[in-house]
């Protein structure tokens, strides 16, 4: 194990590199995709201030699936809503569009409004262990007293990434989501083969990471919405970007002949927002994968969770509190800001993505730039 | 028609001096069943701040059913939150426990978070005109512009009367809904055979409306849960009055077989509960019908719906607001008193209620209120 | 009233000779709009056999709004999902993306897994009267005996058509709807301006009712989906018509400045589906409405329900039945073509309905066809 | 970690011992509690054919909490709806009365209508352990062929032992739920401080695991329904026990002053019911707890789920299958021997819990048998 443990570490420097350089590579808009709104100046989640986003990146190993050994291509994510603090929890609300897949934890987000510490991101079979690490971070950080009444009910997603990666072979270790947790930043977050995203494959094209923002003009309020989105669903025939019918013109290399994936969306938002509001912002992210063509197929787990960072202080064990709430005839811009955040991180994390080769040396294909660049143009649709 | 309502207009006259007399009736306290808590001063919903209650209720005729003409045994009832003032909003929740029921205007309640009218209640076939009049009512009352984009989506719940009343005879009509509006007042709420539980049957007793509240503690915030139930469920043996298996030692004279029946359960509070906390109250109903043996049969509709007075103004078209939040870990005397105070309301109805003969002479017994006191004795449960 | 009813009268027969030619009027593939999968003959709602539709029109009066008077720009649509047989319900789920809106009897639909009867539409402040007639229909029909314990809880849906019609008026009568169910046939249906989106605005067009359906391959089962609109929501800047952003391209003429509208969506298949998996399929349209670009604004009912025609005799009052239950991996061909489907039975809805003016002069354009033709050509989207 | 496995291991030993005695001790019934309807020959959830239980207790240790060294007071209970046989899935639905506790893998539950493995239940801190080891169970046991897609998203759900228990110390190793799952049996099931059970508290009183069972007439179907509850919750002076204020009469030795518990309770019968009829199952949960006296408190995750061993061979990869669905008319029976064997699972559990010495000397009392037969006597209510 020790030397496993090595070897990650050793990719989980080379990621952090990757991260670093994560910007530099273009993005959906850099490519001429028209986008509707106004991005934030990050165009990603973290342009909701405190929001932070952390990846433990883990890939050894090529050719034939060992079960135990690897190849390995899978990963962790995390969604801090207010950096390291879980003394401040945030209103959130859930939705699911299909339910195949797993986000614990939202039984409790339903039934209390709040979301009481990270969101966090990986692979289908490792969600156990990811769960039990988030509660023995805080314990090891010293948050809760010993001698008292505290138990936690962390929330944890995946998506099934079995056709890079060796899932079932536990690949990911408590230190994993503890560097997830650690390495959490806010601004420029990476995308594509990173953190929980990293053997994940998007309408048979290689997925992952991806994230967006949209801000709202003053007169709208002036808020911030962003989404974060683990992509791994969707068959190539019905991909649509910016409307066009791309999945039908770049046909080559499909990675498999079934819809077997699922999306994790977070959304986060600065808009004083309560639980209800909330699980309505969640629901508005369905129409936001319709543009793109989805269709929530059978063995997609499209499960989301959104989040406001307003209401610091709303948490009380005590006391009444009087958070702020935005008015329902107002919300339309952040239901609109919702779908087009979603849209966009779904195309940035295909933009992203790069070409991978995993267990049984299966081949996933990235987005290629320049043909998506020239199917736009056909389409009058390259800006 | 004419004479119809002449003739329910009598009656209306009838049933209000019924309800002037209404609280010289003993009410289940009274003749010594135990009950946990403290209710408020009048052991009614309207013991919460700016609730009133108002009935229409509508008897006339006897023998054979004729489909159109009688007899005639049902009404509605109405509960304003505050009063008749529409333009301020409460925040509210609602459940199902078992869902042969209707309660229209439920999806925007669940969506919005709000409760924007009246909760009316009447029979299974009359909801559709109960719940256009309050629409008329209201734009009568000269409210909405006409100029303007303004709609509304009443709240009307029912249960079946049609044991003993001409049910698909349609005999309420929109004025009854209106007169059960423009009746609704504070102080004693008329129980029994009165507004829309006037032909209802409960545990195979007569049942109908029932009422009752509880006072939380200064410690506990001092506020004042109030339940008010439109009762037509369950079969005899099951029954349990403060835990004694009073419908095994009271079998005589069962109305029939089956359960057929519903129950519409109102909570109000003046506790400064959101939306979500709100649907949790509605949900700690099941709990009070527990209490009394309820099973929720495939017949019935267990419908529940929970407002909140506290919050003032929380509904703007425009501008964010600062609603008060009671802190969850503080909600357990609330849902206390909600079990509580159904647990009674449930009872004060079968002990109000009054042998009623309906169509083609079914008759239904009211709970034997001296048999009571002697079963509860034998079980050492006599207050 | 006698008048109006007369006038309506003529209005209906006028509206009946528009069903007749309604399939002479181009449907949205005419114009050439690119769609995907394969459309029954009828490409209706119909094309699920033994599923009927009507409509009752009721267009009368201009000029200035006088309540109670006009003018009235409203109707009712009834969809029987076996004709006018209603001993034999049909397994069904509903959803809501959004609940702005009012749809009855889904309480018991979730329950119980059943629709007992048809899905009527119409206006907001109508739902009262059409539900109550549906049941005043069912007993005219002689179909509860008298002495039975016999209730129903019809499924009424509806948007708000007040910006044309005077919708505070309640111009819908018990009889419009009992036309409505008389008159539903199987066949063409027709589209736009009828039934109970008379006066309905969709995207800041003259929407209405619309219909499309698809046929899966004898290797998918060869089942048919067949979908039902009424469409009442979207602002036009949003809209995309086969992904082509054909609102900001036609920004004339716009009808208000704010999503005020609903969208009520049936959808019929004859796959042998069970309650749950019918719940799935409605929640599947929201994927097809977001490839039209919609947001499901706060002021939107977007309310969807899905009945299966399989599994004829699976209700039954006493004995256990056998239902026939697709697989779940099976699905995706039906959660595709419910996703295409309400995509194109939207567009139809616009393509169908013609310009109209009603209360106040306010007049609501049409989709110019020409104009639509054109900008899909700009985009490479004409077929 | 070798040291504690080995103590564990001896532990085991013990525990299979006390399993083995478990049924000479004496049940609620035994003690003259009055419970209505017949239960199965073993009153035990074992009596629905084909459920197997398994248990792993884990008891270690006595004096201060060092976390990560013990007091050890926890364990893993294991139901499995077809024994070891996980190529059958049942039909399943779930429930949450309040939602402050964790089940995972329920969304699929609820999307798809099948449950699809066993279900595990354990302390709130070891979820993650558990949930994953299921997958490594069958992994090992070469279920998934490696080159295929295959996932698993388990069911583990949870109530909170820190009051006895060092949860913060992870106790639970992914041997302890190999362990539950391989020694699941038929046959009457080990109750009180066992399993996920041992360092449980009920209504103050010392918890655990408690199951019962129904068995229907044959005019009702002669179906069976059998209930295990792992039991965490309640605060003492509400506790009613066939009726009898129990709590209040029997007030010694509260364990702490605040509900902090939950419920975790599994419906099984052989009833061929369909998912959502099973939905209705777990709802019916609630109304079992209420006659407990229990108010489902802020602090308590009250989370049922109901599966059925009917319809065996219903989940197919590839066809259309038939199940059989019991009418919904005929469901009152399932309902009520749902809510009684509910009842009576809760109370078996405090019967045959022993007084326990947890971390910090923190002790707590079994409910007094002498005692409890003193009080049902008072109130005339010993059988």
């Amino acid at each position: 194990m020790n030397k496993g443990r090595r070897v990650a570490g050793m990719l989980l420097l080379v990621c952090s590199l990757q991260a670093a350089i994560a910007q530099t590579k273009p993005r959906a808009r850099d490519l001429g995709v028209p986008f509707e709104g106004t991005p934030g100046p990050l165009n990603a989640i973290t342009d909701v201030k405190g929001v932070e986003v952390g990846h433990t990146t883990l890939i050894s190993g090529s050719g034939p699936l060992r079960v135990g050994v690897g190849p390995v291509r899978t990963g962790v994510t995390a969604v801090l809503p207010r950096g390291r603090d879980n003394s401040d929890p945030v209103f959130a609300g859930w939705f699911t569009e299909n339910g195949n897949g797993e986000m614990t934890g939202t039984t409790w987000v339903e039934e209390s409004g709040f979301l009481e510490g990270p969101v966090m991101i990986t692979n289908t079979h490792s969600v156990g262990v990811v769960r039990d690490a988030v509660i023995a971070w805080r314990v090891k950080h010293g948050q809760p007293k010993e001698s008292e009444y505290w138990w936690s009910l962390p929330v944890v997603a995946e998506t099934w990434d079995g056709w890079l990666n060796d899932v079932n072979g536990f690949h990911v270790h408590p230190e994993d989501a503890f560097h997830a947790l650690e390495s959490a930043r806010g601004g420029a977050v990476a995308e594509g083969n990173v953190g929980g995203g990293t053997g994940m494959i998007c309408y048979e094209f290689k997925g992952g990471i991806g994230t967006a923002s949209r801000k709202l003009t003053e007169k709208q309020g002036g808020y911030t919405v962003g989404v974060l989105v683990q992509c791994n669903h969707g068959s190539r025939d019905i991909l649509r970007i910016a409307g066009v019918p791309v999945g039908q013109e770049i046909s080559e290399d499909p990675a498999y002949p079934k819809d077997r994936g699922s999306i994790i969306v977070v959304v986060a938002t600065d808009a004083p927002l309560l639980p209800h509001q909330l699980k309505r912002v969640a629901r508005r992210v369905t129409l936001g994968l319709g543009r793109n063509g989805g269709i929530a197929g059978n063995g997609s787990g499209d499960i989301f969770i959104a989040f406001s960072t307003a209401n610091s202080g709303a948490y009380s064990y005590e006391h009444s509190t009087t958070p702020t709430m935005m008015a329902n005839d107002q919300l339309d811009a952040v239901f609109q800001a919702t779908v087009e955040a979603t849209e966009e991180a779904e195309v940035n994390a295909m933009v992203a993505a790069q070409t991978m080769v995993g267990i049984n040396n299966h081949r996933v294909i990235a987005l290629p730039h320049e043909k998506l660049r020239e199917v736009l143009r056909k389409y009058h649709r390259l800006r």
